[in-house]
């Protein structure tokens, strides 16, 4: 967030600034969406919905499921939400009493930690790194299990990392958790951009996760502020009294909009999309590596690349901004993420165009050359 | 909500059903808003926003301060949220730590103390009625503190009571609330829709309160849950944060096209619609007296009559499920909205058209008759 003002301080004072921190797709919401939303307003039916969502979308969803990763999801089980936001804290208040604690790898997501920390519960980070392809595995959730421990998020593919834990893992993960007693949730908020074969999601497994998800990413819906939560049916009619109780319902004209998402149209508009971002991926590792940073483990999903910078001599804070400095190139320190190894790393976001990326790249390498 | 389940069964099955039980207003969104939401779809500009909200909507919210309630409000200090809900959950993440009290009027809105809940507060409901306008003062919070009383959030006009706190009680609670070194909410969702001349906002006392408004009453924007905060300044950062991470940002198209509530034009036709409340107001009070209800306070704004139904002989939740199957008139049970003496009480909401109130109103008077 500081790299951003200071990336648009910069840019306001003139200077050429390539945004390689900005953690949202660049590509604006399909037409078929936007159409959508023109007809629910014209329609002028903008009242509540249920407090779970409007029927006819928790149904396409599932039949997303069906369709896309050959799940079967009941639509019961499907509640809309107000972004992942709402389907994080939903799911937080739910399985969260105060001083529970919950395992999430360090580095992730930030806002996971105050989400649960806001209700009094205590985030746990664990520390991974390449050797667990940045993510908890078994035997990572199991060393760090305490009386106290009340369940796992795992994000997977991975803001900051853009990992994935395989299905096979995330099978023993949720077999020992369910042992244990615990809840694992699964935030599958960038699995519609996975560049790997056949992306897998954690429904697969059991229908006793909570699994998170998101009309921003892969649908380019950041602004309409909607997600879904995918809930074992045991759950739904408490998540349903929170959901009434906290948020009343999920934005209205974004709901019939995202109904537009599933039609063959729209997919073929973000498959497109899809495969744009991976060749921008299969740029910007290499360029990086050659760069000098260490990007161990190829990033399978998401928009993002988690470089360790360390061999550059300066903490990954100075890093940052001496980089943005001198080159204009913005891109986000470690510390945004975690506390372990954070110095080390920064998050490169390839939200940008191919030939803005390969600008990027070209200061850099002329600085680093510079530099060294 | 059960009331409103049972009401729209009824009606599936074929009864003729008026709905008193509906908490929102029946008038669309205005036409300004909605060509101001499809301005913005066009323009397609629906990316994520500042968590605090676009800076035109924020300087639109202090300027409406000062034309309508002559109260100077800094934008800096207007936060735009995803709804009230999101207003009220920010404040409350802000200031309620473990064990926190929070001190609400019994009865009020059901939801609130659920939000204290689920942040591990403690909601302290005090019982109110008649005799204080069903609203806390001065004295009733003054008895109440104690040294785990964090503060006392106060809905002025209130659901389900309609009542309005007057701004010299308000100022003595809010200065005797500063001494005891807590903090005073005021929900103002249903200030828009005040009845008396003149309404004035507790911005008007000072500075250090978190006042809370929303779009969905007044603006007729339900569905596109979009609210607001005014915050003391030093609580503005804080607040920014919490939302970054809790929210990210308010729906971005709801907010475009808020922007246009403002208007002369959208202004008229919501005042008409305030007048056309009142009136309905002034029909069904009487008229529900005549019935055999009590109500000892007028309801001075919002969308409720509380009224006590104690003499028809039976507890209010049964009052509602026999009137429901004898006339097919829905409203709800006190027990919605707190415990002191709920089974003697029901509110009636008058979002329905004159007619149809009136077409209530017979359904419950021959009733009633034939009961007594």
């Amino acid at each position: 967030m500081e790299v951003q003002t200071a990336a648009r301080a910069l840019e306001a004072a003139g200077r050429s600034v390539v945004h390689m921190e900005i953690g949202e797709p660049d590509f604006p919401t399909p037409q078929p969406v936007l159409d959508a939303a023109r007809d629910a307003i014209a329609k002028g039916d903008i009242y509540y919905t249920s407090a779970l969502g409007i029927p006819a979308l928790r149904e396409a969803i599932a039949r997303h499921y069906r369709e896309q990763f050959h799940v079967e999801v009941e639509p019961e089980r499907v509640i809309v939400t107000a972004g992942s936001s709402a389907a994080l804290l939903l799911t937080l208040a739910l399985l969260v009493n105060r001083d529970d604690a919950i395992l999430l790898a360090d580095p992730g997501y930030p806002c996971n930690r105050h989400f649960v920390r806001t209700l009094e519960g205590a985030p746990v980070g664990i520390p991974v790194g390449p050797e667990t392809n940045y993510q908890l595995t078994d035997d990572v959730v199991g060393a760090a299990w305490t009386p106290n421990t009340r369940g796992a998020l795992i994000a997977s593919p991975s803001n900051p990392t853009g990992t994935t834990v395989a299905l096979e893992e995330m099978r023993r993960i949720a077999e020992s958790i369910a042992a244990r007693g615990g809840a694992l949730i699964v935030d599958e908020i960038y699995l519609g951009l996975s560049y790997a074969e056949g992306p897998r999601t954690a429904l697969a497994i059991s229908d006793e996760l909570f699994v998170i998800s998101s009309f921003s990413k892969y649908f380019n819906m950041t602004g309409w502020r909607l997600g879904w939560l995918v809930a074992p049916e045991g759950a739904v009619r408490d998540i349903e009294k929170l959901a009434q109780n906290l948020y009343i319902s999920p934005p209205t004209i974004s709901q019939r909009a995202a109904l537009a998402c599933f039609q063959p149209e729209t997919l073929s508009i973000l498959e497109a999309r899809r495969r744009e971002f991976q060749t921008r991926r299969d740029f910007l590792v290499p360029a990086l590596r050659e760069l000098g940073f260490q990007i161990p483990v190829m990033p399978s999903g998401g928009l993002f690349v988690y470089a360790d910078c360390s061999r550059f001599g300066m903490d990954s804070e100075r890093f940052c901004v001496e980089a943005l400095k001198a080159t204009g190139v913005a891109f986000t320190p470690g510390i945004d993420f975690g506390i372990h190894r954070a110095a080390d790393h920064v998050r490169f976001a390839y939200t940008i165009a191919h030939d803005k990326l390969r600008e990027g790249v070209r200061r850099l390498a002329a600085w680093l050359t510079h530099l060294g």
